[in-house]
């Protein structure tokens, strides 16, 4: 029997075996289709490479357009191409990918982005699809295997699987037989409808309290296929001065919370974000002085095998494996020594906030831009052009016990290398507010906003956050708000709302956020 | 023995009685405060108002400044008192009174808002005292009484009553005589430090977790003062033709929602604000076609006792009885009927995300204003006055099954009887974001934002519930935004961000937001 066959250990099933091609006939033109994926691994390949095939054969372009619910970022080489055949009508709740991200902003793809936590639970409640009474015409699943009674092993991500998997009329899997059997790593529980919700009972972070497999009607499973696709992974540079230097703020400000006794000795829970920031703050933990340190969140990237080896980190919990190819390598190849410090869990529980909250996550994640109140910007740039969503980003910071967002001071614009400040007098989008973020850190310090009132968190982020470039700017914004705001006994939050986005009036004409005064 | 003396219970406690003038000793200028209170009911009187009267004797305005933690708002009699001579310093994280307000909003008092489950908890980790290292210097609580182990039985409300007792050196108890005990209302769990924290297992709105009483150290407790003064209470006058029109649309789609098979026959647990448009909603609901209704909320108001009369609404749960004078008159008198139906939980328990996400409520809340992509402004007129603060409204909207604001979509001003819309281009201020909310609701209609694109969003929002005198500004906003931002590939979200506020700018200048273009 063929590696293929042999993971498909519920022999009926086997009849159900065809080539990718032969799914074609399964999609039709406005439908909405449930997927696995997240970050981008574990979602389908072969089938959705095949229907773009037969929509570039057959010129169906824009005749064969389809509503992709998936859990967040999938490959490119599968995103962009639908969105080049123009095969993507709705797309939720995140994107990657520099066609899609072109669609998104030109009026072609439909895109949504929600709290991750809450996509997953109101996709099973049926909010997305109400059309046609909630669910999925079609659920396209990768998996690494289904079980002697029809359930499905995944492969390394969860994401809004199990939801995709409950709430679709018809299922096709992929069986990657490119990667090795996931099980074992996966704590599985189905989501359901209040009022039949149960506590999540997790008190530490490798609580279990679910199933390894996912339960499935395999009656509606219409095709298995092989793929031999392995995830494309998502490579790291190594951090810059900058990030160092973030991270370094950051590493110091732990030391001074556990001397303060706000924070055990081994800290809490990590949560970070993806990136080079992420990376580096991870970097610094290596080398610190923490340990029996523990990881809660979204996704592991490759430096968590590096923690994980530095015998600093006990145990991670996530919704995927975000690893670069040598990662999947470096964790295939030492499958017995990680495999008890993982868990994998759907998204709807990762990014919960009963979790979270209780464990008294450290959520750490990074903005486009926040302002001097402390309201930040995660996903629109300038207020409208999307990047890629705003993840679970929101389920963390809103329920974390510290709530950090981390980011360089400035950016670069195209004449200049610090034209554009992150640090900003009134966000041009807002999706974490005020009452959301205790910490916010730049490679210039560290602003601890906790207890201070609005006026006070101007002051202080402005003096710990900004570049000195921008600190007089923002200052004289600040002052000349509070003095205007205070004659008039509206000064609560002062604010120059007529002129608060001057300095990106500035950037759009003159390609620089420095203006010269406020009048 | 005394009314007084035998609601102390605890024999060896008689000698810390004393009169409110007594406790001024133990008070001094810079002190953090911890109080008692909610919404405003179960707030210390008689030792606050004591030192007012010490203050004001000794002309002693501005040199005895507190900092003050509360629930949520208190008295305007003591509010507005302690402001009047100058004895608010900071004050969280809600207010209501015409002299705090005042204050807040011209500089002189530091007011802080926070989500007010994330507040209570805060608390306790000691953020908002940090210079001190956590904690209250006094902590003085509303009881009605002391039990034989000296255990504090609370009044008519929680709040953060429970963090108040935990984390203060000293406390201040006040046992209101006016009032009967409320022994058995209460279901008390005391706040745990993560990595403590347990799963609250709370699966039916009348589940009980915790204690009848507040467990606490009595060493810690300096003085114990009868006081006579029932609480005001909150009167509400009956809804207007707007707030019936408001219920009306919002009853409709709960209809609709339970023929789709959203929601049960019977809904799911209800949250509703404070105000107009919640006691319409809940008159609606009186007289409505639903039975076997449960509420999970922050706070009750009078009208949730026709609720309960009517037949139809068989629990409630929430951190305050906020009722009117009369309506603590009919709780009084008809005790044994009510008191098995109500439950009051510490707002770290009523507004945690965790039952409310498990429990599936449907939340509804007033905003100032909101956008056509659906962001909320609750707290903020014009970006930067403050009015009370964001209370419990983003812990239910963020984490309900369904996430409902509702307000008029005009307000007048000084000139124009509809001379301010609350359906706005951009939010000058944004509490709750667009990935936080489902509907939204005016008299003109009802927007189901569930599943849509910002740009299907924006469309629907002015359609159903714009003002018909501002339908077409508001599309003419729109369109030439969409437009313009196509045009720049940034229209994901298409936004003049430069002229956003030109509504705005019109009220300050011609006092309507009328305005004749968008050039």
């Amino acid at each position: 029997m063929s590696e293929f066959l042999s993971r498909i250990r519920k022999k009926s099933l086997h009849k159900k075996v065809m080539e990718a091609e032969d799914t074609v006939r399964f999609f039709k033109n406005g439908m909405d289709l449930g997927w696995s994926g997240f970050t981008p691994v574990g979602y389908p390949k072969v089938v959705p490479l095949a229907l773009a095939d037969y929509v570039e054969k057959n010129n169906l372009q824009g005749q064969m357009r389809f509503n992709l619910f998936i859990g967040a970022s999938i490959g490119q080489e599968v995103e962009d191409r639908w969105a080049s055949l123009q095969m993507t009508d709705k797309r939720w709740p995140y994107q990657t990918g520099k066609v899609i991200q072109k669609q998104v902003n030109d009026g072609t793809v439909r895109m949504g982005d929600k709290h991750l936590s809450l996509y997953a639970q109101d996709l099973g409640y049926g909010y997305y699809t109400k059309g046609r009474g909630g669910g999925f015409d079609i659920g396209l699943v990768e998996a690494s295997g289904i079980t002697e009674d029809g359930s499905i092993i995944l492969a390394g991500s969860i994401g809004a699987a199990t939801e995709v998997i409950q709430f679709s009329d018809k299922l096709i899997i992929e069986i990657n037989t490119a990667i090795p059997s996931f099980e074992g790593l996966h704590d599985v529980v189905m989501l359901e409808k209040p009022p039949h919700r149960k506590p999540y009972l997790i008190s530490r972070v490798d609580d279990r309290i679910g199933t390894l497999h996912v339960p499935c009607d395999h009656d509606k499973i219409v095709a298995i296929v092989e793929s031999r696709k392995p995830d494309k992974g998502r490579p790291l540079g190594p951090p810059d001065e900058t990030s160092e230097r973030i991270a370094s703020n950051i590493l110091d400000f732990f030391g001074d919370e556990v001397k303060a006794g706000r924070l055990p000795a081994n800290l809490l829970p990590l949560q970070s974000g993806v990136g080079n920031i992420a990376n580096a703050v991870v970097g610094g933990l290596v080398n610190g002085p923490f340990a029996n340190l523990k990881v809660w969140t979204e996704v592991i990237q490759d430096t968590m095998l590096d923690f994980f080896d530095s015998g600093k980190l006990e145990v991670a919990s996530a919704t995927s494996l975000s690893l670069s190819e040598p990662g999947f390598e470096r964790l295939y190849n030492n499958w017995d020594k990680y495999v008890d410090k993982v868990i994998l869990r759907p998204m709807q529980v990762s990014n919960n906030p009963e979790p979270i909250r209780r464990l008294g996550v450290i959520a750490m994640n990074t903005p486009v831009e926040f302002d001097i109140y402390g309201h930040a910007n995660s996903t629109l740039v300038g207020g409208s052009r999307m990047i890629n969503g705003i993840g679970g980003s929101g389920d963390f910071l809103r329920n974390a016990a510290l709530s950090i967002m981390h980011t360089p001071s400035t950016r670069p614009s195209k004449t200049d290398p610090t034209g554009i400040t992150c640090v900003v007098p009134f966000a041009t989008h807002v999706d974490h507010t005020e009452h959301d973020l205790d910490i916010l850190v730049t490679e210039q310090g560290l602003a601890d906003l906790r207890g201070l009132c609005p006026r006070e968190r101007a002051r202080e982020i402005i003096d710990k956050c900004a570049h000195p470039d921008y600190k007089p700017i923002l200052t004289e914004y600040y002052e000349r708000a509070e003095k205007d705001c205070f004659a008039r006994g509206i000064g609560h939050e002062p604010h120059m709302l007529f002129k608060a986005f001057k300095m990106q009036e500035s950037l759009a004409t003159d390609g620089t956020m420095k203006i010269k005064n406020w009048d």
